[in-house]
């Protein structure tokens, strides 16, 4: 049996791609007059991108890379209420109520009967904590983790921390490049749950799963089942 | 002896506030021709104050606070030339070099030959993070925790899952308001290191030290010599 799971939290647990999408939209609209749309969702990505070295994940440094942005495709003609309405994006996403994927209250609840469960999350630790704190799940969680990179290296040091060797260690996740590959990386299990929409930072070219394990699920409804009909992947030699 | 040292980072460890208090006077020169700098610098602070139920502690909520700030009191006239010129001061803070305090090497050093240490920072998780590996002091702390808030509870969960008994944890740091009385309340010890500087929102009311026991060292240079002549504080009955 897994001594310990780990859950991804953002369009794991709750949705969060979907408000960063519908806010990319309202941007883009907001700057119609200058450019086209895909255009200025082009250009948005591409700050995000470069800043993502400057400011880490999370909601803060998108509101920062739209207004960068709005600048730079309205060669700084963009109007002081336009920024105001960016930061008030913001602020609104901040607040945005905390909307549990289908599922999740009965699965987490299921899984903490017989299992050590923490959340293992990347973007901003004030955002996320607020986060969890709304969900109503925290009680569910013997340990939350807010890292500013899902490496390799990062889960290598909460397996040597948490359990007795890495295989006892399973990550549930939306994300590949985030959630699996590293993981399995480090010598654990995954479970990939998909999500409908995925960043496309976080896309991973196919042949990067060549030769890998793991477990692809529709739906975290049915992890307790996966759990109780699979054993711990065999130790390596 | 104590079991374990923690030490805040902002203006204990590397100097911090001197960063922020620089570019709160560029803001204001920027805005010199709207309205004047005291009144800037108390519009941008009680921005500050508002948002940190919406942002936490950190470079970007502050960037975020000046973009505010200045479109607020140019009436939306800032213009995007004048944003841009703030994105970018937010950018320079996210690299800025980390400057040691004076005396931080030996002394931590030192301390770290007889004592398990860790870091207990508030602020933003991603610009901590990189602050610490560039510092070069992350090999001698065995824990780093970056929080949002520096609570009696915070470090009342720090002391359960690190040592024995709270009064073995010792808390260094520039601030009374969290480095010196949550810790104290918890029943932990801590040693209070002035910085030149205190940003307002740290300031405590004097009678909010009454009855209060704790050390006050002018430099961290102070730290080793009074920890060999410091016994633990007695147990309360």
């Amino acid at each position: 049996m897994f001594e310990l799971i780990a859950f991804d939290a953002d369009d794991t647990l709750w949705h969060n791609e979907a408000l960063f999408q519908a806010t990319t939209e309202d941007f883009a609209a907001l700057l119609s007059g200058y450019h086209s749309p895909n255009w200025i969702k082009e250009r948005l990505f591409a700050t995000e991108l470069k800043n993502l070295g400057h400011f880490g994940y999370g909601i803060k440094g998108f509101i920062l890379s739209m207004i960068e942005t709005a600048v730079e495709l309205t060669e700084g003609r963009v109007a002081g209420t336009e920024v105001k309405t960016i930061l008030d994006w913001g602020k609104a996403m901040m607040r945005a109520p905390v909307a549990l994927i289908d599922g999740v209250g009965d699965a987490i609840a299921a899984c903490a009967r017989e299992h050590r469960l923490m959340v293992v999350t990347k973007g901003d630790l004030f955002d996320q904590e607020s986060k969890l704190a709304r969900s109503g799940l925290g009680d569910h969680f013997s340990a939350v983790e807010i890292v500013s990179e899902k490496s390799a290296r990062t889960y290598g040091t909460m397996m040597a921390r948490g359990i007795g060797e890495p295989r006892a260690f399973l990550m549930v996740g939306n994300s590949l490049r985030s959630d699996v590959l590293p993981v399995l990386e480090a010598g654990g299990a995954a479970v990939h749950i998909p999500y409908a929409l995925t960043w496309a930072h976080e896309h991973v070219a196919d042949d990067a799963l060549v030769g890998k394990t793991y477990e692809t699920l529709d739906s975290i409804r049915e992890l307790p089942g996966w759990l109780t009909h699979t054993a711990l992947p065999e130790a390596t030699a």
